[in-house]
């Protein structure tokens, strides 16, 4: 059974394993305070080019965020979002749970526009009533989003520029942010975002790693005792050693670049596949994400031999259904599902 | 200064002080366990026809609306509410501070259809990623809306059919039921209410008292220990007699619906002259709140003699305005407002 | 039948009702900002000599805890209180369910003392794994405490020493306030309270009012948007006059002070008949609430002429009991009171 | 340098590593639906004789202990532990940042008595004011204890049957499980654990595993929509094969028992020594931690060759440390620290 199910269906890349195999007897102290969290660290800051950049491991998306958004907003700021992105719909109300409203603006291909935001922001101010509203107090978005799209730096820069005119902190969830980095034709680097963004995080769990998120506060900006408030949500790890040595694994020797890379040509490739099918494509995503619509019993047949991930129905014959390729894709289940169609 | 500002810039229908002065020395019980307060519930289960109704007087709408929300929800599960809801928009983020996310639907003329809450609910049972998502736990209705307007008994009666269908406790928010129950027109009585709604609110703030809410659950379904949790929120008066005494005298001979009666007929001369002097109205509101749209230059004018309460822009040139009768409402001052157009 | 059971059991000081309604039909602007509660607040910085204090109205005590402790406190924060304070044991949990722990020192008297306070703040300081522990960000302490009890000038001076040592805000829950201030022998007055607390609370319920509390930040230090906090936790009033009114009155021509003088009368009085009596005091309360040790039976020979207040057991035969005089207090009740002994 | 700083300085059990290296490869769904996760559990519930079990893989004790109490608990409970107990001491708020008061009660060598827990119900059925207060909701303790002691099986029977008499579900934090289960002398096993108590955990992260803890419900009473809570709280991993391989690993062969025996042969190794050595002991614990006072200028000494753990002043001139055994301790370790003695 052929499966595109996700970019999580296998385990760690075998170089991450590998140091956890020979790291396994070292002793080392709790919580992050081992060498390998700091040589991660360091690491971490050269490829961002920000020596001021501060980092904590954490274990998983929804984690990542609630925290970053728990921990720099304050209890009347909401979080300005794109109403599809991961925030929005996909965390189980993590940031209600946590006190804070997830503002809803419209979405183009899954992106937050600069012209939407200013809107909110002015009218938002404009109002007579916002001291009986939510205050906007971080504008949130993923890169790439959850529909596979990315901003480009242009659209970046402008989406910064508000939120510095505004004084609101901008954040980026960088889930499967290695499969941005190398997507061809992107101009947004990692210091392109160190430098644009106040926060944003590095995702491991999609990119390689068994689990962990690199969180990366860039303006000197991160929220007094943040250690103590990772603990009281529940999301410290005792052996930090796990987070610590995938990450410094991952900046080695560009590891993270260059599995990433892997996993863009394996979406090229079965991109281009459907294409020469006559697929039809929901959008056109330039990363590991690809979506097609296909009618309900041509998914029905799939089904029979691949797995795959249902996004949405479209009308009540077609739905449209995600194909996700990661650093542990095989070239030969690329051509294998070609054949498929 | 003319005021139409709100429904709440006088202090409390006179017949309410008069109560408040002559039962002042009586010694009572505190937190709400006063004979005042046995005299008002059974007065209200009367008045709605609801012989198993629980009742408990709260202060203000909002702190109504959070309680409500908060103890008959699980961790879990979010409100549903029209995007112009009260408790999407104007209550600080109260919901989601106590951790649950509203969930905005479209609204027609500030309503909920049951069309759109039918679609919600069938796609949510649907999404095979709904474990991920916030389960919908609550439906939330205004009555009147926040733009005045009405639910029919028959569109109450179909959310009613879908809420039951899928076992969803349906809310009505009542801050201003007494201008809705004497609108001429409605087929919406208090019996209606109680039979349809799981639980509601019956508005005192703006109807006549100085401050308070009579929440009441129809089906034998008041939380446990709410009066625990109520105290927990920081909403249990230790003098519970100052909304018993009020609820008491608005339930005895009618005084409720009588004064509500009173703003709708200052409401009707209004929306009269508003008419015949060539105003455009924003909606067609059959209760106390008149909105219109005026051209800027208009509204400045008008300012300088009349305290007018802003909602929201239209365009670049012109803005909505609501103009609010209540029960102290006085016909001159009515008259007077006209000839200011 | 007598009552002592507390000293919220009658309504509002007659001059409170009248101000009420002399201002019924008067116009005003919603939320507080009407003009009683500017010259409420104009008169309570006069008699707290203290110009920058900023200041605002709520409705309970409870409320009033929770609120300026969810406000000042970070989310890493707990509160330092008495085992036997108020939010440690009778609120139903609202520290904790916003977030907070209460961190219970031991008590003398129902008193925090400052030797218990220093050794904490000293051990949590020098703590390894302090990191992991909920840090210290407020001192709460109740003036008189929940057992009548009152700090002395330098017992404040004191507390109010350790806290600025250690930059951590002092805050003085003055639910019965006025009880203290003119309790003979005291030293403490209200600005001697403005100058060594950060936050403290003026109790309105328990001393005149119908329902409100004067909250006084003194430093300059009211957490920014504090009003949409208030409205986020439902406790902020449409009719803010309902509570400008009533302090508007209780600080005109010292209405405060000598309601609250009558009320310590009647204590004095009652303290001298028990004492002639032969009764055994619990302890020596200097304040409106007298705690007595009463045999069961002789307790339940007076429950058929008296409603008391049934504190704690003390052993299988005996328990304490409270009974509180206010300012509504009639000299013939504490007369008959004690011709019952 | 030596280290007996705690018993997570290790990676995870050579045993484990090598099956996530054996599974890398295969394709498993996310979110802990895969046959590993399902195997695991099956092999608990017989290592517990508790075939109804429900069982959920989570990654560390503080977020096991906050998800347990916060999604077992209603909102006005509070969960009873020892004033020594993890959650009331050294989770930085994580029972108060979700909501839950830790009600603390005094504790004998780290243990809660029944006695203490009986007199404590009693009087909280007793008091009158008691909706004011907040509800004991569950009961927590920690088996060892936080100072490695252990409840024998008529201490837990006892524990057990108040909780059923007052229907107060029992907690078990067993974050050092294996650890007690293999102590010499213990009577109590899984399967009385899994009678007695309502809801326990099987520490992985202390045992062997890289992180996990195996939360068991054993009387079908796991919270409805559990794993949406756990993704709400950022606790459910992408990639649940993680838990499931380990705990698999561990409840394979009975690699759990057997690694756990080696800690305590090596604790009690130490301890042995340590009373050759004339140490005075903190108190008598029989699992892997093991607290010895020394004095200051002592301490100073040993810590230019072992890392210990510092755990509290006893006076001026002396503390108590903590010396952990565990899977990992190396005999020829415990010879060589007892040699600086």
């Amino acid at each position: 059974m052929l499966s595109f199910e996700s970019d999580y269906i296998e385990g760690a890349h075998e170089k991450i394993l590998q140091r956890l195999v020979e790291t396994n007897r070292e002793q080392l102290s709790g919580y992050g305070a081992d060498h390998y969290c700091e040589s991660a660290k360091t690491k971490i800051r050269e490829a961002c080019c920000c020596p001021q950049a501060q980092i904590f491991f954490l274990t998983g998306g929804t984690q990542t965020n609630m925290l970053v958004i728990h921990t720099m907003l304050k209890p009347y700021e909401g979080v300005v979002a794109a109403e599809t992105g991961h925030v929005s719909l996909h965390e189980a109300g993590a940031i209600e749970a946590h006190g804070h409203k997830v503002i809803q603006l419209p979405q183009v291909q899954g992106k937050l526009c600069a012209d939407d935001l200013r809107k909110y922001l002015e009218q938002f101010m404009q109002d007579e009533n916002h001291e009986h509203m939510v205050y906007p107090g971080l504008v949130y978005i993923s890169h790439p989003t959850e529909y596979g799209t990315l901003y480009s730096k242009a659209e970046l820069e402008a989406l910064s520029g508000i939120c510095r005119e505004y004084q609101i902190p901008l954040y980026m969830d960088g889930a499967r942010l290695g499969y941005a980095l190398v997507s061809p034709g992107t101009d947004v680097t990692l210091p392109v975002i160190a430098d644009l963004c106040d926060v944003f995080y590095i995702g491991g769990t999609k990119v390689g790693a068994l689990c962990g998120e690199a969180v990366v506060f860039t303006k000197n900006n991160m929220p007094p005792c943040f250690l103590t408030m990772v603990k009281q949500q529940g999301a410290l790890l005792a052996k930090g050693r796990l987070l610590g040595i995938q990450f410094d694994t991952l900046f080695t020797d560009d590891l993270y670049v260059r599995i990433s890379r892997h996993a863009i040509e394996m979406a090229l490739l079965l991109k281009k596949g459907f294409r020469q099918k006559g697929c039809t494509f929901y959008l056109d995503s330039p990363t590991n994400q690809q979506f097609i619509i296909l009618e309900n019993a041509e998914a029905e047949r799939l089904k029979e031999h691949v797995v795959l991930s249902f996004w949405e129905k479209t009308d009540e014959t077609h739905a449209v259904y995600r194909f996700a390729t990661s650093w542990a894709t095989q070239k030969e289940d690329v051509e294998a599902l070609l054949e498929l169609f």
